[in-house]
């Protein structure tokens, strides 16, 4: 490779490697990108962002649903927000967290029964989006689902059928971080820790 | 920054970055290393490797834990193997699989009582390494859990305890590719899928 190149190539690696997390050959979504309508488009890679946390049927709603009849859930937060947090241990303007849904399975494999469930059928792609520019509220929240296949863009949910819920339950900024083992240990660790 | 380190330094990041995905910043493991002893020293950053899926209880013990008393499982595999994954199908020698144990939690938060549970007090973590030139069968298993803190290197255990039923049960090369839907799904997608 000539010289040339290599340090002009350098040059941009060298600054940016430090403020980015994310690898050039993944490239995941680094901040929210939307549609000419006001829809999010659904953000790619996001399953190569950082996870921090998984659970199983979590709901504020009265119905219970049986065991075995649940979902799981995988939250991820993106990369960039992630490091921030680990920084400064609060959520950025533009930080998205995205949540994975899956039917929960379990199966008999051989004569020996399989105890437990696993993340079985996908069901639906959840994005919560920090943007006090473009959201009075600061965050809105997409689904992704929808039919056979899944949207390529959402509109944001209208303020009680989410925001309301994360606001009054989540223990911080709206995020349910008290459910997030990755981000209550960070919290736990950081010097400026208030609580 | 003077030009000379720059360009020395340069040399060397663009010469690594299509090798490895992880950023510098972040720095976590990308091959298994080793004490004197042959105990593998605990994975730093593992947290920021590719996370492939979670479970509830999985196990081939005849024992059935009660609902409310299993262990939720994270598991994500080292972002190098991961890109290696995602180009041919297959786990590169070195590849190291993470699972993270929590216990199961659930609690009633104010007048509305919350549904599900999520992942509670950390329990362990467990580490399969991939690395024929060590260990014979090619795959070896780690504990790291052990007393009240958690231990900072681990020796393999015993086929029995382990690569036995990972040899048995696992769907393809000792891991349970079947349980974990972001490789199930790479499998799908790969070009030169064969099942």
């Amino acid at each position: 490779m000539p010289l040339l190149p290599l340090v002009l190539l350098s040059g941009i690696a060298i600054g940016e490697l430090p403020e980015t997390s994310s690898p050039p050959s993944a490239a995941p979504a680094v901040a929210p990108a939307y549609a000419e309508d006001g829809s999010l488009l659904r953000p790619e890679g996001f399953e190569e962002w950082v996870f921090v946390g998984a659970s199983l049927g979590l709901s504020y709603s009265p119905h219970k649903a049986e065991y075995g009849d649940e979902f799981f859930h995988n939250v991820y937060l993106d990369r960039r927000a992630y490091e921030h947090y680990v920084r400064k241990g609060e959520f950025p303007e533009k930080s998205m967290l995205a949540m994975s849904v899956y039917k929960q399975a379990s199966k008999a494999e051989g004569p020996a029964k399989l105890q437990g469930s696993f993340e079985g059928e996908f069901v639906s792609l959840e994005v919560a989006v920090k943007d006090s520019e473009r959201f009075e509220e600061g965050w809105a929240y997409f689904d992704f689902s929808g039919g056979e296949t899944q949207k390529r863009t959402a509109k944001p949910f209208a303020r009680e059928k989410c925001y309301n819920c994360h606001a009054e339950h989540a223990s911080e900024d709206n995020v349910f971080v008290q459910f997030y083992p990755v981000l209550r240990r960070l919290k736990a660790d950081a010097p400026n820790e208030s609580e």
